[in-house]
Formats: C-alpha cells, sequence, structure tokens
C-alpha cells in the first residue's frame, strides 16, 4: 500500500495533494492570520482561519461553473499560520505588512496572494505589503463590509478593525459595497473624501444590481485588492460575525461583485477574507467562507475549459 | 481623568451617556419584563431583555435613514426590569397593567414607551395599562406574529401567551400580519369577529406588499398599540423565538411596516417587542432585535434633520 | 378524571390521539431510521428522527392550506425506530429494504409510508423494499438534495450516503433538484445517463420556476418516490445538515416542488426526508422538517374541504 | 422477520420492551412531569422528563450491584406527561397531587411511583397526592437540594420551587441533606422548627458521613417520599441546574444515602427526581440523572440474587 | 405602589439595594475589567465581568459562615466598566494603574477594592496603581493560578497575559499556588527568584494543606493584593478558561486559602479575580465565580454575628 | 526575516518544530484514525483526533515531572489521518491493522507509536498489527475503560465499539481498569475468562490504589499495548464521551496507572486513545486528552535529566 493510499490528503486548504499544493508549483498562495487584539464584541476571529481550513476540506473540488476542477489546475499552497505580535496592533500591521511583502517579492511567489483573518485590522499591513512589493501604481481596493470602517482612531489605536479602511484608503482609492452601519465622523469623511466610493446596503442588495456598472468602470485596467468583511453580507447566511448587521449581501450577489472585480480587473494580486467568528458546532458559515474562498482564487486563476483529472470527492 | 473619560457608558439601551438616558430628560423609556411562565417550548424568554440590552451596546448611534444620531437628540431611558408576579398570569398581566398605567400617568412620563418581553402574554397587561392611563379612544393594534394568539383560554389560563390577541382585541381593534399558524377554533374566530383584520403571511410577504395601504388606512389618525412577536419574522433571520415558523418577514419589510405605521398613526404611545429566546453564543437575533427597538423608538421620536453632535461609536 | 384529561397525548409523529395514530386507522405511516455510519463530516444524523418527532409535536394540527386539521382525518402512524444492522452498509441498507418491503405488502399496511433518516445511504433500501413489495412499472424518483450523490462508490461502499442516487437510478428514473454540488466523475455520468434528469440549484431557484412544468411532466401518472435531503434547501433556513452549500431552495419553492409533485403524479407511496444533523439548542431547522413532514402527508393523503372537529394547539 | 426484530425497543424508561413496562406487570411507574413556570433564572426543566428518558435507553440493564438485569425483573411502566395547567402554580400542584393520588389509589397501581420534574414545586403536589391516597401515617420526607425551599412565599406564590420543602413539611416531617444556601427567614425558621433537621452540605460531603446513622434511624420502619432536587449534587457532575452551587454530593455518597433510605425504611412508595435543566449538546448530567432514578427503582424493588434473562446492551 | 416594590433590583453585583450599593456607603467597590487582547486561544475573557455580574444576582445574600447577609452590612458599590485601550497592552496596563490609584486615592474611596479581568494581564496594572496610590510598604502578593505567568516577554509584548507575575514580583513578593504549567526559562527563574515562593498543585491540592501555614506566615501583618486567576482552580469545576489545566484547586481549597489569608494579613485592599472566558449556556462557573468574589469581599470586610434585616433571597 | 521567524510551528502534535517532527528524527509517532461508524449515541468521535491535535498546540512543552521539555529531545512525528473505509466495520479494522503492521515495520518506523481515535473499535486493528509487525511473545494488554467491551457481536457486528476487548483478548491478556458497565452476557463471560483481569471503578478509584501492584506485577517484562477509552475517566472531567458513566478515574490515578505500566513493563509499542467527542466550544476535555497523550510518550521515551533548550510556550 502507497503512503498515497494510506494516508488522506495533507491538511491544507482544500485538502490538495501535494504535487499541487507545494509552493514551487501553486500560483495561489493562502495566508492565515488568526489575529485578534482590538474586538469589543463577539470574540473568535482567531478562529477564522482554522474553521476554514477546516471547512474546506469538505469542499467539493470540481466546480460547475467552471466545468472542471481548477485548483488542480492552478494549485493552491496554504502557508503556516502567521506568527502573532501583542507588542502593539500597530507592531502587527507592520509584521503582516512584512510579511506580505517578503512573500510577494520572494523569487518563489504566488500570482495571486490570500489572506484569512482574523480581524479586519490586517488589512491595512496587507495593502502596504502589497504596495512595498510592488507598487500603487492603478492600485484600486474593492472593499464588502457592513461598516465603513472609516473611524481614524479607535479606542486608542489608529489600527483597530474600527479603521482598516481609512488606512487602506490613504494607499489608494476605494470602492465600498454594503455599507449599512458608519458614525457621525464617518458620515461627513465619506460625504467629503474623493477616495471613497460607498454603495450602500440598500443599493447593494437591489435585485437589478446597477452598481455592479459603476464596479467594473472602477475596476477596469486596475490592479484590485479585494477585501471582504464577512460582515458584510446577510446574517441570514453569514451569522458568525461579530456585529451581523440586519439587510445584507447574498451569497448569488457575492459572487457578481466577485465575477465583476476579477473579470474586469488587470489583476487582482491580493485578496482577503476576514472577520470569521465561527459559531462552536455551527458550520453552515465556516463552510460558506471555504466556497468563497476558492471562488475568489478560481475567478482570478483558473482556465475555463482545461479538463482536470478527477481527484477528490465531498461529502454530502 | 473625568469620571467620564474613566468608565464605559451606562448599562442602559444603547448604552447612552446618562445626560440623554435619565428620566427627566429622555422622551423614549424602555420597560423590561423578563416574564416567562406559560411558554411549553423552547424556553428562554426570560432572558431576552437582558440579551436586547447587551446587544444594543453595540448598536451605532448613528442612523442613515436619519442623518444623524437620533437617540442624542430624543433620549432614551431604560428602567429596571419588573418585579415578577408567579402567583398566576393572571396577577402578572394586572402587575403589568398597573406599572404601565402608573409609568404613563405620572407627571414625569414618557412620549414612546417601550416594553421587552418576556412572553408575549405580557401585552394583555400592556395595552389594558395604556388604556387605564390615557383611554381607549381611537386606539388601534397593528400586531405583528407568527401565530394568531386568538384562543380564548390555553392549558387552564386565559392569559396564555397564546391568547394575547384573543384578550388585545377585547379592547380594542386589531390588525394582524404576518399570521401563519392558528387553530380551527381560531380560524373561526378571524373569519366571524370584525375587530380583526388579518394579513396572513403569504401576503406579508409579497413582494408588492399591497396590504401596507389597508396597514396605512386602518392606523390613520388613530393612537396604536404596536406590539411584535418576533416570531413573525423569518425564522432565517429570527430563530431564536419558540416555535420558529418558516415563510415570515423579511427585515425590510419589517421596516416598512414599522415606517407605515409611525408615519401614518396619530400617535404610538406604547410598543413592546417579545419572545426573543436566546440562543446561548449565537447573537444575530439579540442584535437584530436591538436595532428593531431603536428603530421603533425614532420612527415615533426622531425629528429629521436634527444634527446631533457625534458621541460613540460600534464595534464591527 | 380521565386518562385522556390525565395525560398529554402520545409521543408519536404530531403528537397525534390514539385513535387516529394506531395501525390499524392511520393511512399514513412513519418509520423513523435514525442510521449513520458513513457520514465523514459534521455527523449527527442519527439524531435526526427524534428531534423531527419532538419538534412535531409544537406544529399546529391546523393547516390554512387545506382549511382543517388534515391528520385528524387521514391519520398518521408513528412506528418504532428500526433496528440497526452494523455489519456493513449494505446491510444494513438491505434491512432497510426488508423493512419497507414487509410495511409494505401486510395486510395492514399504509396508503403512504414516510420514512425519517438518518443518512441518505438508506435511500437505496427505501426504494428497492418498495419495488419488492409492489413493483417498478411507472415508477420514478425526485430527489431533492445539493449533491449528485451519483457516485459509484465513496469510500470503500457502493452504499455510502453519497452514492445514494446512483442506487436508486438502477431501479427507475430520477428527477434531481437544487443540485449544486458533484465531482468530475458525477458530472460526466449525469451528461451521459438518459436515466437522470437534473435541475441545477440556479434554475431550481429562479423566481420563475420553468422547471416545474418539466417536473410536472415527469411525474404524469407515474407512481412516485420522492427522496428529500435536506441539505437541498438554503443553509439559511436549514444549516443543520453536514455540508451546508450555499445557494439553496426555499421554503416556498419546496413546498411549490412538492404540491407539484403530488398533484401530477398516480400516487405517491413512499417519500423520505433524511440528513437532519440537528444542532443542539437551535431548533428551526427541526420545526422546519416537521412541517414539511405534515405537508408531505397531507398533500398525499389529505382530502380538502373536509371539516374535521378541533383538537389540539400549539405553542407560539 | 417479527416485529421485535425489526423496530426498536419501546421509547419509555430504559427502553425496556412491552411485557416488562406494561401497567398490569411493572411495580414501578414513572410519571414525567414536564413542568416549569416559577423559575427565574437558568431555565430548561421542562425539558428534563424527555432528557431522562432520551439517556435512560442508553443505561445498561445489568447493575453490578444486584448481579443482574433488576428491572427485567420488577418492571418499569412510563407513563405519558402528565397535562400541563397554567392557570396559577397552585392549580398545578392540585392536578399534581390530583394525579398522583388517582395513579396510587387505582386498582392497577405501582408498588413505587417514581416522578421526574420538571421543577421543584411539583413535589408539594406529590406528597399531598400521597397522604390522599394512603394516610400520612409514619410518613417521612429525605430531601436533597442545595438550597432549603423554606420560603413561606417566593415572588407572591407559595407555590413557586423556592416554597416546596416549606410545603412539605407542613404534611410530615423532612431530613434535608446537602443544604448550602438558604436567607435569614429560612435560617430562623430551620432552628426553631422542630419538623426539620438539616445535615448541611460540609457534613453531608465528609468523608466518614456520620450523618448517615442519623437518616437510618430517622426514617426507620417509615413510610418515606424521597424528593432529589439534583443541584444537591456538586455541579463538576451535575452542571444543568439553574443554581449550581459549589461543595455538592459527590456520586458515591448519593448512593450511599438512597441504600441508607431504601434499605432502613418501611417502604419508600414515592420519589421524585428534579430540577434537570438539560445543557444541549451537553449529555453526562442527563445521563447520570437517568442511571440514578434507575438506581432509585432497584434500591425499592430489586430482590437480590435473582438471576434475569440478558435482553439488551449499551452503547459505549 | 411605590418604585422600589414596582421594579428589580440595580444592575449591580448581587443585585444590591441602592441604598447599601452608592459609593458613598459601601466599603468595597468592584471594578470590571473586560480587557482582551493578547490571548491565543480559547477567547472569551471580555465577556467574564458581565456574566459574573449576571450571575451574581441569583447569589443568595445570606452567609452560612457568617449567620447573616455580610454584604447588606458593608456594602458593595459596582463601577461601570473600565473604558478599554487599544494602542497597546503597555497603554492598557497604565490605563488600569491610572485607574486603580485614582479610586483608591479619592476622598470618596473603598476599603477593598475587587476588580473583574478580563485577561490576566491586567494584575500588572492593578498592583501598580495599588502601590501609587498607597506604597508599596510591606505589600505582599498571593497568586493562585495554573501557570507561573513568569515569562520576560510573551508575543512580542511585556504585558501579555504570560507575563502577569513577571511585571507583579517587579513590585514586591509574589506567592503562588497551584502552579502546574510552565517553561523552561520559567522554571529556571523560580528556582532563582528570591521574590517568588511556589506551592506547586500537588500540594496544593494535597488534602493536608501543609502549605497554609506558610501561607498564612508570609501574609503576616502584610498589606496583600490577592490575584486569582481562575485557571488555578480544577477544570471539573472552572471549564470556563482559555487553557484548563487538569489537577487543580477544589472549591473548599480555595475557601482555606482565602481565609487564610484575610485572617491573617493586615489587610487585602485589592484583590482581582480573572480570565474567566464563559461558556455559552452553561452557567456553573460563572456563578462559582461570582459566589468566591462575594466570599472574598466578606473575608476582608464582614464584620461576624452582626445581624443584618433580610432582604433578597435566591432562585433556586 | 527568516520562514521560521515568520510563521508559526508547524500544525502537528505539540506543534513541535521541523527538526524533531520529521520521521527520521522522532522517536515516537501519532496516528490519527478520525473514524466512526458503529456508534449509536453521542456521534462526534470522528472529531476526536482533529481536537486533540488542536488542544495540543496550546500544551506547555515543559513538564514538571522530567524538569525538562521532553519531546524536545525524543520528537514525534504526527502522520497524516488514515484514510477510511466505510465497506464494512471488518474491512476498516482489517485497514488499521495493515496500516500500524505497515508502520511498525518499516525501515523508519516509530519505537512507540501512540494512535488517536476515533471509535473504540479500531483498537482491535491496532493489536493485530502490532502482532503482525512484532509477534504476540510476551503481549499483554492495559485497557482502561468505563464498558467491559466484550460482546460477542453488537448490532450485527464483531468489530463494533462495543466489542473492543473481546477482539483483543483473543490475541493476547489483558487488564481492565475502571469497569463499571457491562451486561449479563460479559459478566459471565468475565468470570469464566482466564485471559482477563478487571479491577471495578470502585476499586479503581480507592485512594489506596490497591491494585496498582497487580497491575505492575501483570505488565512485568512484558511488551504493553496500552488502550484508553476515555470513558474511563470520571464525566467530570472527561464529559466529551458518548456514554458518560458516573464514579470514574480522576486525573491524579490515570498517570499512576500510566507510570506503573510505563515504568515496568518491558516496553510500550504501542498505545490509543480513543472515543473523545469534542463539545462543541468545551475544551477541557481536548486539553486533558491532549496532556495524556503527550504524557505516555513521555513516559515511555523520555529520559530523565536530559537537558533540552527552552522553545515554545503555552498561552495561559
Amino acid at each position: 500500500m502507497s503512503e498515497h493510499e494510506l494516508f488522506q490528503t495533507p491538511w491544507n486548504f482544500l485538502g490538495l495533494p501535494e504535487d499541487v499544493s507545494e509552493p514551487a508549483r501553486a500560483r495561489g498562495w493562502l495566508l492565515p492570520i488568526p489575529y485578534e487584539s482590538t474586538t469589543s464584541y463577539g470574540a473568535g476571529t482567531r478562529e477564522g482561519p482554522a474553521a476554514i481550513l477546516a471547512a474546506s476540506r469538505q469542499v467539493e473540488l470540481f466546480d460547475r461553473e467552471f466545468g472542471n476542477e481548477p485548483a488542480m489546475d492552478y494549485g493552491i499552497h496554504t502557508t503556516l499560520p502567521l506568527n502573532l505580535v501583542h507588542s502593539s496592533p500597530e507592531a502587527m500591521i507592520r509584521a503582516v505588512e512584512n510579511a506580505v511583502a517578503e512573500l510577494l517579492s520572494s523569487a518563489q511567489r504566488p500570482e495571486v496572494l490570500g489572506v484569512l483573518g482574523g480581524e479586519h485590522s490586517i488589512s491595512a499591513g496587507v495593502v502596504r505589503g502589497l504596495v512595498r512589493a510592488q507598487n500603487a501604481d492603478s492600485l484600486v481596493v474593492v472593499h464588502v463590509d457592513a461598516h465603513a470602517d472609516l473611524r481614524e482612531e479607535y479606542e486608542g489605536s489608529p489600527y483597530s478593525h474600527a479603521c482598516a479602511a481609512k488606512r487602506i484608503q490613504e494607499v489608494c482609492p476605494i470602492f465600498q459595497i454594503g455599507i449599512r452601519n458608519y458614525s457621525s465622523e464617518e458620515s461627513v469623511f465619506m460625504r467629503r473624501s474623493r477616495h471613497i466610493h460607498t454603495v450602500f446596503s440598500e443599493e447593494a442588495v437591489d435585485s437589478k444590481g446597477g452598481f455592479l456598472r459603476d464596479l467594473a468602470q472602477f475596476v477596469k485596467n486596475k490592479r484590485v485588492f479585494f477585501t471582504l468583511d464577512l460582515d458584510g453580507l446577510d446574517p441570514s447566511i453569514m451569522p458568525a460575525v461579530g456585529t451581523p448587521e440586519p439587510g445584507g449581501i447574498s451569497w448569488e450577489r457575492m459572487l457578481e461583485i466577485a465575477r465583476t472585480v476579477c473579470t474586469n480587473a488587470a489583476h487582482v494580486p491580493v485578496f482577503d477574507v476576514v472577520e470569521l467568528a465561527p459559531l462552536p458546532g455551527f458550520r453552515a458559515p465556516d463552510f460558506l467562507a471555504a466556497k468563497l474562498v476558492y471562488k475568489l482564487f478560481s475567478y482570478t486563476l483558473a482556465r475555463r475549459g482545461i479538463t482536470t483529472k478527477r481527484r477528490r470527492s465531498r461529502n454530502g
């Protein structure tokens, strides 16, 4: 009996076999950052990456939208979780920046880097690392969230989860989708800033989806950092977040947004999916997040029509 | 360092600062009644008020619909929970009636009184207290629920949660929305009674919402007691109820109903939100209920266009 | 005081009184099969039947769609749970086949047999038992599921839950609804097989529901085995399954499908509802499953317009 | 295949076969009373009886202490749950009294009646029913609890769970074990009353167990009503109660107490086990309660040395 | 009806009436610090203070050890939770230091200040605040914990929860009890330091308790800061902590330790109880923590033999 | 920044660095077998291995009993989980046998192989694989359990979890500890068999531990397969099992047993720890199991007095 037959597939995203998950071969890399420090309510985002990895092993590799098992073609390498720094949120954001910059500028590097949070504050480090490794030319950010995250500072820190978008828009323009909660201060900032385009939740969930044209225009020929706070989704399908605001984005709309971004952008070198706070024993949200991460890799990396050999199965 | 800077805001609804939450200043008052006695299944409504208060502290004060922080203008005073009486459901309903009557007829009294249940049976006491403090002239009731609650008696008591609407319609006409469960007995009563207008769930969730015109007509120039059993909402967004009936009202429709009532009524002196039975560790329903209570206060008390100073932030 | 007044109704589906739940009288029988053996993830389907029975006792007997309490007319007998066999999945499937065949060919037998899973693999035994007791003439299967379940073998067994539909279509044609997950192997098989008609999830949830005409045609004058894997429903209303795939069927659509099948078929001698894996303390899915089972009995057995005497009440 | 082979054993306490669980044959009867109404904290005792029955099906029939399967000899009949009355706690206690009196005075009646709560207030009805059916001659009560339950009235009702022992000692002398919580009022009453013997928790858990001699003396040649509030046990083994007070009785000591009572008393015609509030998904307490109920039946009904035929097995 | 009769007691520790909980009157104050930032596993200590307050409302005021309701005599004032600072752990520890210093040096100040965590790192701030407000003369620390917490730095921060005791012993000598987990580095430090006396868990749980004499000696005539990490207790009674190490201290031993400290010390001006991470729906640990905090106040503040008027009752 | 500094330690047992966890270096190997198929109650053992691995990452490497970090000396290699076979329990047991035989007879093989269940039935395969790879000479089994597991067959399978010890004793003599539940059939078998030595729970928990001498004798100079069903432990510290029987073994006694076995045996080539069924969100049992596995490796592999360099820390 060979080792392959004896044991289950490795403990990585989607449970991919070694030949398509090793760094030299995989065009997509996934970096877990189980960081949680500034959250005030509904703790648990530090468990998010592990829950997404566990659920991903049940996700079917075959994707009907592509007619094959796209990950078997492009490959995904899952790194070990990033080491945490707890001297200050600023130091952690810097550590994220360093890690992302290093991963993206190594000789052996991914075409697309996915990042799993942890709390949203890490996104400020992600975008800075991206800019350092490459540059900020024609870089834009698409941001799905229930909250504007545009505070200058929160509970004493400019690197709080509540300031994520504020730090990001200092780097490049941002297109926010699904926003339904913000403060007076943020309200004023949104109206005045020219770096920010906001699609509020009513518009984001409208059945016609008129904003998708604006989104397509926004990302046209740009390099995009796609940052998804899962609380942008509707609590009926994503209750596993700190502050589950009613009136959010559906699964179908979320896929439309992702397709619009990935089809129209010049490239999506980095995306992150953050703020999953798993509910013990309640796995639907973990599973949805895992499918979403797979979709994001495929929208950016999959070649349609490629036939891959069958490999693995689901458990349903 | 001042006391204000040292400590968090008080433990009240929305975590409002003292100057807008003291009874002398607040135009809205909130009365928690953690009463549960006649429930047969899915216990836990006694934990409802505490869960709503806890979640409310995470609700953003700024409301996009009003363009400001409405509660900072009109103010909300949260009373201590009502003392419970367990000699009989009837005695408890009488205690509720007394409390509501006393609160509404004191020299210092709210313009709008919100009540948090607890099981639905308390609503019979609420409406009686309202009538005693003021009167029944031009009073009508709008009732959102999955169940008709029109039993004459249940498990030996005419003051069971299953008789709430029966007791209420003895006082004034009632408009029921979202009903999808009732007995033969109730079916006959609904058909025969002229005090009851029923919008069944199919009609209540219909995308056109034709019934909203009837509702507007029903409350026109009336004083309205608005009683919301949270199981009227769809279980996908409100699973934290005793009998979660599929096919209920969405968040958006719920807001439409509330706006229709509050815009067209002469006044909404009292509303209640009942039957939240919190699911330990699963907070989305608590959060939704807290937002809904805030919306109800604002629809009845907020002046649009008023600018309030920024005060507090969310945690998302 | 009579025994009747002293005690609650028996521990059976819907809590029906003895006179309508005894085998001699009841036209519908319900067979619980708490079998779980081949599941790899999200265990718990062995608790499914007990959870559905417990929840059913809270379901209101009166059904608005029929204007009466249909179960009081046609009657439902709940059998004890089937004994389990753990020598192999094949042996268990054979035990199911034997039990179903025996129940359906006894002198005293049901018009409609409902089966509660347990994992989906039991359905292969159910359909074989049906064919043995009656025959396969004009028999077709309607299958609601998120997964195609068309694997030839899974983890060494051709009787895994992942092979349920493969085993079924060896017996008669199958119409699959809501499918959104399958492997490359299954993809090829679906394209090639003439026994399989597949309605993928996008089509199944489409607001127009065009596929319902095809479904009506498919079952026209046929005898139908209706097999429902609850993960075919949307995770927002049915998170209590092993692999909750986003993008599933709504409650309203589920009822449309059931009505289409039962109205157009010559007969529905057997149905099963499988794969409920109850979430401790989270009862909305159990309740939905119980209502669905009641609806299925009523769609196949109820005579409209029959007035039954009032008997029992809900607890909401 | 016979019906016996086809199906699992009936849904009764211990899953006993019909021949030893029918009323005519069984010397022990078990009456579930899922009543909960006056509880203020940590709801859920209404789920207690169902949880104990479910867990009991996993309890091994063979008891090493007796060297056989005692229940197969003496037999246990499980009645349906008592109908609930919610007009007032007093009315419910009266209904319990009536039911117990009726069961104990029927021609066909148990030698030992076990009762499952539900909240502790039912015990007042149990003891009254016992006295009515038989009489109060030489009747004493042994009461295991963390709380004295000697309030005259609580939250307006003399039939609150907090008054259980006060109502009981009005009927006959009481021996309390494990008490570690009471009010000033109760403290005074305990000191003054000659009807009450109290063994506080320190003494109750002391390794020497000197109080057991007093207990033996107290029950000597008496008829005993044995009432067990499960919160008398230590929270490490019994966390599933409303107010889990640290410092309680161990499993081994609980059995010593039960043996002392049953060996020395003339008879134990009735016992109850109350206040289990099951923790969803956490079954150890349910299982312990089920084992304890079985032990109580066996200590009162089993003949040692009787060999019974093997019948059923556990699942561990 | 008076306000007193209408409403429940205030939302403070033990639910004390206003006259004994106002700052001017209360000799004990309780400061909640729901801070959690550096935890890596088993999040949730930010919910600890709220859970302890909620549970305390069910704790009986009467204490058998004192023969009265001690809190009604000495009084406890519960402050609002401390505002959080998330710029860095160091900044938060400084905020704790400032708050404690301010509270202890105000004109109106407590005799004994209890602090509720939150993670253990706050204790470094507590002891510094104490020293600043008073001084370090004859100050010693008694520390119950499973972990030595003697790291110089952890995950980049010297103010991590894993460094709590290291920071404390820089201020004054420390007596550690129940330790059963530490690193090589800490092992060396413990052996070499003359500031640290360690009672490992085997000795701490030994039935004879010989170490209690050493403890009495250690605190003799000293001012003591008593810091309790709840994971020092055995997981069978305290599973609600981040890393529940088997082999810990029992409830009875915990009380012996507390009595030894409070009886022998000159004064215990401050204590803290930290690291409760509540398990949703599982309340025994919250309840135990609440009782422990009450005991600590009473051991330091209660005058034995004082008779107080009866006031409130439990719910058991 | 090096890869080592950037990322957390690998996802293996204890989170050991690569240099001590690679197969060529590690003297202990750990094989996860997440198999669950024949369980009837309290499902979830398939999640056991993953929960133990996750918890082990929080276990402190330093062990006070050894005065160093023993795993850094002997090394542990964690294999991928074994592939599951679901054609029949017999086939799975054979797959386990094959895997164990293969691992133990490869050129590169462990000195000690630890196995993580999954359900207890796997132990039959483990002992067979051990015998095949080596032989049965002087092989004995020590078995900790609440249940005798000596059924010849259960639910149709001789490879059920309820038959584990029956299959094992066919291979070599067995010493059972902690037994407190078995059937009549097993009772007879135990009395008659000369292959079985049983220490019932009363004796096993007795404070004097006289049986430990017999145990030492039994294993003297033998090769021992040590099989631990976690339900042998007391439910107060190990509630996360299918049937938590009160009256089990304490943590301290468990360590005494393990030390007695490992000190006296000639060698312990294989041990398994089975039947953990994790309780979502309740981690104390997972953590205890992880510590126990570490202890077992150290008792068999650690050299006392060896000083290892400090490497990693806990999070408490």
